[in-house]
């Protein structure tokens, strides 16, 4: 057992962002970490960090799905790590592991806040992207909420990111005829290249709403599952070509965390598609189904051993630059799941 | 059985409005009905004519659950009438009968088409009204989609309308709290004073969206159940309130039918909540009931017997007022159902 500390290397959260956040936000402090573990603590030292929207949802000051990230403690956040040290028996040192340690190089955890990965059935940054959160945010929001059934048509926003890089293939799966909404004509070439969709829908070709509308109809006829993670103009060019019962599943509105979760942007008024075609929206969020991950990895992991699950990862070298890196989500500038590499 | 003819007075349907609806854009017609019926026809003279807000949702030219109304035919739209002259032995002349014969004061129906009332067991206009086709649609909206439960709060928008002083109700009696937002003192004073809710909202004593928004919040403590029959400004004032797993459940959207279906408006986006409160919006149309109409008659014609079910009307006289009074609808002049009298 080692007695020495050691030096850790965190992110606060610092300063509350009004627009979009940044390294402005956040203050990188070394502090001492004690190295003596009690019973059942373990030292982990972070290998890759997950980097994520929904952080910025919390960093507004007022209650969401819960309340709102403090301000003067390390920003929370999914971390792959490794054991360095361990006074439990269910590990042992070089151990990989899953946990929520958030933006900080090492961590005493409690056992029980720890999951072991089994390096041989997966590299271990899927625990963070297919087989962790944003795969299973994929998986219950479209198998569950959205009830696909052969021959619908899925429209899938944000479709070359994290978690809709993994709906547009689940979709594909389940016998759906899919369309992918993404910025740039890379990542266009990625979805239906790549990830063999029906069609993708590059919305910064289109500088007029109504051309991008026009086009969304034109390319998929008319929409039974809208899956949304990006909100604002987007969602307002699928909407009005939505079907008869069709399924709206809002997974997140990237476009709108710039500000315009407290200061919402004006867009137009569209419930009047939602009771012509008797549709539905339901908001999804991966906690909701938590309890039920064993579901989805006794489909999804055997996918992801036989190599049947493209999972498209954007990894960013260098823990100083974790701010910057939750920056460029908002300018999309990450390909599948966005990572920073300790 | 008569030989001569008939003189027919119909209101036809002429000329498609941008916004509110009036008499300009139907004519009135006289002409000659043939009164020598086939077998199964049953001759009708209309004495209630059902005036509607969804009879302008159907005016524009474009598809919405169906083709647009036809122009130059008579104005669509339910009926109570008595029979005239029949030769189907289902009826005879006299019976009270409920149909979709249009504006028009008589009409040659197949049997088929003709629903026979029951005079006894309540009056014959509650065919139009709480035991038609917007009762069937406050009964299914609320106990199917809203999924009501003891103790739920429940708001509802255009309270004191056909549909929503039955939702009220019904909420009530499924041991809801309820909440209604209307036009004006005299209708608030109605919701609370003889549906007995727990408070209603007058939306127009509330220049500002901010204030009646406050208001809402302030009565309510946060919204479990939205009927939504109104749209626009009183909806963005309930969405930011909505509770945890809340169900919205859409209607009608009466504040947009004087255009704004075709050229929407603009108002706050609102996603996010949904996302956060992973609620979910769902359309309704009466006719997704139609099939389960029995359901609801075994609960609530009883209620409409033993006079627990208050249902509260507006008539107007004459054949002649009829676009007049489909007008007036949009300036929320009625209390309870809308109907004409012959």
């Amino acid at each position: 057992m080692q007695t020495a500390t050691i030096l850790n290397r965190q992110w606060i959260y610092k300063k509350r962002p009004t627009g979009r956040v940044g390294s402005e936000h956040y203050e990188l402090r070394e502090t001492e970490l004690r190295s003596e573990l009690a019973v059942n603590e373990v030292l982990i030292e972070a290998r890759y960090f997950s980097v994520d929207p929904y952080m910025r949802i919390q960093q507004a000051e007022r209650n969401t799905w819960e309340a709102p990230h403090p301000l003067g403690i390390v920003q929370r956040g999914g971390v792959v790590g490794q054991v360095v040290n361990s006074q439990s028996a269910a590990f042992v040192p070089g151990d990989w592991v899953v946990t929520f340690s958030g933006w900080q190089t090492h961590a005493v955890c409690h056992a029980g806040e720890l999951q072991k990965l089994n390096t041989e059935a997966a590299s271990v940054t899927t625990a963070l992207g297919v087989l962790g959160m944003p795969g299973r945010t994929a998986w219950f929001g479209l198998m569950d909420a959205g009830s696909p059934k052969p021959g619908d048509v899925v429209v899938v926003s944000g479709a070359a990111g994290a978690v809709g890089s993994l709906v547009v293939q689940f979709a594909k799966r389940a016998g759906c005829r899919v369309y992918g909404i993404a910025g740039g004509a890379d990542k266009c070439r990625f979805l239906v290249d790549n990830l063999r969709l029906d069609g993708a829908i590059d919305y910064r070709a289109f500088s007029a709403p109504a051309e991008l509308s026009a086009e969304i109809l034109r390319q998929t006829g008319g929409v039974d599952i809208y899956f949304d993670n990006v909100g604002g103009r987007i969602t307002d060019a699928v909407i009005p070509h939505i079907k008869k019962r069709a399924r709206i599943i809002i997974c997140g509105a990237i476009s709108q965390y710039d500000g315009g979760l407290d200061n919402p942007e004006q867009g137009p008024r569209f419930l009047h598609h939602i009771l012509f075609q008797r549709a539905t929206i339901q908001g999804i969020l991966a906690r909701d189904y938590t309890h039920r991950m064993d579901e989805m990895l006794a489909v999804v992991a055997p996918w992801v051993k036989n190599g049947e699950i493209y999972f498209a990862e954007t990894i960013v070298d260098g823990f100083e630059k974790l701010p910057d890196a939750l920056n460029s989500l908002f300018e999309g500038k990450n390909l599948g799941k966005l990572l920073v590499r300790a």
